[in-house]
């Protein structure tokens, strides 16, 4: 057992939280780790870009090594912790050297993987290594093993993924006190939960990295970041989450991967779903990622989605899968055999959609718009019309019956050079899951 | 590549729904697991008790064994697929003979895992063989996998489960319609959710089984049935489940394992869960496991409990697993080093208290009630009390405060006797998930 073979040895690049939370980690829980493992997982060198600052763990019995990507050549590490981030630069160049050198690496890097995964794929395969990213996508959720192993003999058809906590976090905060996107975006980077720069949080972008991913993996098929259309959650309002919940549904950041024959379609975008549903009731910073499969028909994960704690839990995963000698490809399934896919976005898909217009409160106003509707194919569902207090506006809010998204697109294209239109119309879909 | 490796070949015994779903299942999906495994899945040889039987899938181009345990002696056969169930008998004859002939089993049978796991742990350690048992537990939810693999870092300290399709199907049809639950398991009977003797399902046996691998599993500890009180749904009436909405509570056969130390606890019982929580709103045939551990904090996973294909899905990534050369112990740590619990039931639990007395409508009646919660040391919460139209009697129901559950459930004991107390109260814990 455990005493008969010799130590996983690990350098780790990158001391931010999740480097200090796999540290602490792999010292807390040593021993059920080394038992699980079969064998010890020992850090022997660690690296950062700032050798002095106190990050609350001891680091005096580690090597210190100043440029992490020398840790290619150090020849009795088993595998790279890499959790410096980015898609370009140092993280591309330190993982590229670490597989080159016949190193494997773990990493939490989404957009690196996401960029520059078929790449990485094909170096870690030259060198019969293994790129291991499980805390890269929904933290400590094992959703990449599930895909990966325990849903293995499915074919997957569809993936929903609530992907960025940030996001949810925001969204429930807004429906829950009524206040508006900037207020509770300035309270959550106050409180930690948004950057000071937010662009990759709420613009969809993280989610987006993450999305590519289980596409990638889901449906055997080359990871695209270029082909996916991102819309972020900035143009929701607290009227809009308000409406949604007087129709019977919750606005949430959703990431869509479908597989309808050989036809692949991925979006990530604000989306109504039920308020009954599981991934309706996924609140606050969790994440949750919802698969349906051929056999095992819907299946649906959720924990949080980031955090020093649920991230080490993945990135120790990982480490303990490859000092068992787990060796899997990085996409499942050799590069030479995943798919290039014909992406395609939203207007190939059917759904009910929800409209939002702000209008002039003049007679007429709503025929000319359901006539609109009606030009371009689109039967309502609900409509709710309510007028502005103190103001000569009103906001309309339509929910269709299930029609072509291109069509709603094109309607609501056409409405907005009407005169009686006041603000960008906002269109976003249900998905009926 | 695949084209590389010779197959991997099984033998499948016991042709019932799951037995002919990991048949379509390797057939439909036959490339895609290829490729996933590295190598295909071959069934070379297929056993039952009725060979004539029209299972609606073609088994000719499969070796008929009229004796699955015959199968241990066909060389080229790499694993057994044991479909048969039962905890005693030929299920655990062909199992122990498997092991013994150096092949590996996949099963999804609790029973024989739960009642002898240990010691088929042993047999398939000392023949270097794998014992592998997805589809014992939560059907298609990859529940096994995720605590042995993909939370491997974590001290895991709490395991909630709603492990029977049946009962939550009968819980939730309950809650719905307003029936009594010899109405709905009637109706579910026909529907085909429940057997002709419920026994197994709704006295909470089968739920029990996969407690115990899971409870095992967690904590590293050798899994013990016998130790494990068991209560059913059986008491349940439509009443309960209204006056609990009322609370604000769900009522659920959970399963329940806590690790406090060197602690061990695991109860099966009905019990009130937040009707706002995850696990609250897993409804109808679903289950769902949700697990705490110390760095990952709190992940869920629900899916299919049961069925042909989920089942089947489960069964199929277990095979996958072996195809790969994956090789983990079957409580995942060397049989050796499980530690032997002393398992401590509900009483030693704190908990709210739901407490509902039938009790005559005379004066005095919750002056009498409440005084012996008093006299236990039990503080109240709520107090619903109610008369039944047309009947001198009524219903008193109390919510406590957090309490011992052993002072609960000798202040029941206690008022049971008193002479006002009309039929069995029931008493349940309320879990704060």
């Amino acid at each position: 057992m455990s005493e008969d073979r010799k130590p996983f040895t690990i350098g780790l690049v990158g001391l931010g939280t999740v480097g200090v939370g796999v540290i602490k980690m792999l010292e807390q829980n040593a021993d059920i780790i080394a038992q699980r493992s079969g064998r010890s997982i020992q850090i022997k060198a660690v690296s950062a870009s700032n050798k002095s600052k106190d990050r609350g763990v001891n680091l005096s019995p580690y090597e210190w090594v100043d440029d992490g990507r020398d840790m290619a050549a150090i020849d009795d590490l088993d595998c790279i912790v890499e959790m410096v981030g980015g898609s370009e630069g140092f993280a591309k160049e330190l993982v590229e050297k670490v597989l080159q050198s016949g190193k494997h690496v773990v990493t939490a890097n989404k957009a690196l993987l996401a960029e520059h995964g078929l790449k990485l794929a094909q170096i870690a395969e030259e060198n019969n290594v293994c790129l291991m990213y499980e805390a890269a996508v929904a933290g400590g959720i094992p959703i990449i093993k599930n895909l990966r192993e325990g849903l293995a003999g499915n074919q997957i058809d569809h993936v929903y993924g609530i992907l960025n906590g940030t996001c949810n976090y925001i969204l429930t905060e807004m429906r829950e006190t009524g206040r508006n996107f900037a207020d509770v975006l300035q309270e959550a980077q106050e409180k930690g939960y948004a950057e000071a720069d937010p662009t990759f949080d709420v613009d969809g972008i993280d989610a987006a990295h993450k999305l590519v991913l289980l596409g990638a993996l889901a449906f055997g098929v080359e990871p695209d970041f270029k082909n996916l259309q991102i819309e972020g959650i900035r143009n929701i309002t607290a009227e809009d989450i308000k409406y949604a919940d007087e129709l019977g549904y919750r606005i949430k950041l959703l990431g869509v991967a479908h597989r309808q024959g050989e036809n692949f379609i991925q979006t990530m975008a604000p989306c109504l779903v039920s308020k009954k549903s599981a991934i309706g009731n996924v609140e606050g910073v969790f994440n949750a990622v919802l698969i349906h499969g051929d056999f095992v028909d819907q299946t649906m994960m959720e924990g949080r989605g980031a955090g020093e704690g649920p991230t080490a839990s993945s990135v120790v995963a990982d480490l303990i899968d490859l000092a068992k000698g787990v060796n899997t490809p990085v996409f499942n399934v050799p590069v030479g055999t995943l798919k290039k896919a014909q992406w395609q976005g939203p207007e190939t898909l059917e759904a009910k959609c929800y409209i939002h217009l702000h209008t002039k409160d003049d007679a007429g106003v709503l025929a000319d718009v359901t006539t609109c509707l009606k030009d371009h194919g689109l039967s309502i569902k609900s409509v709710i019309q309510r007028g502005h207090d103190g103001a000569q506006t009103a906001s309309i809010v339509i929910l269709t019956h299930r029609a072509s998204f291109m069509d709603a697109q094109n309607c609501v294209q056409s409405l907005k050079d009407k005169s009686f239109i006041l603000q960008e119309p906002l269109l976003l879909r249900v998905e009926d899951i």
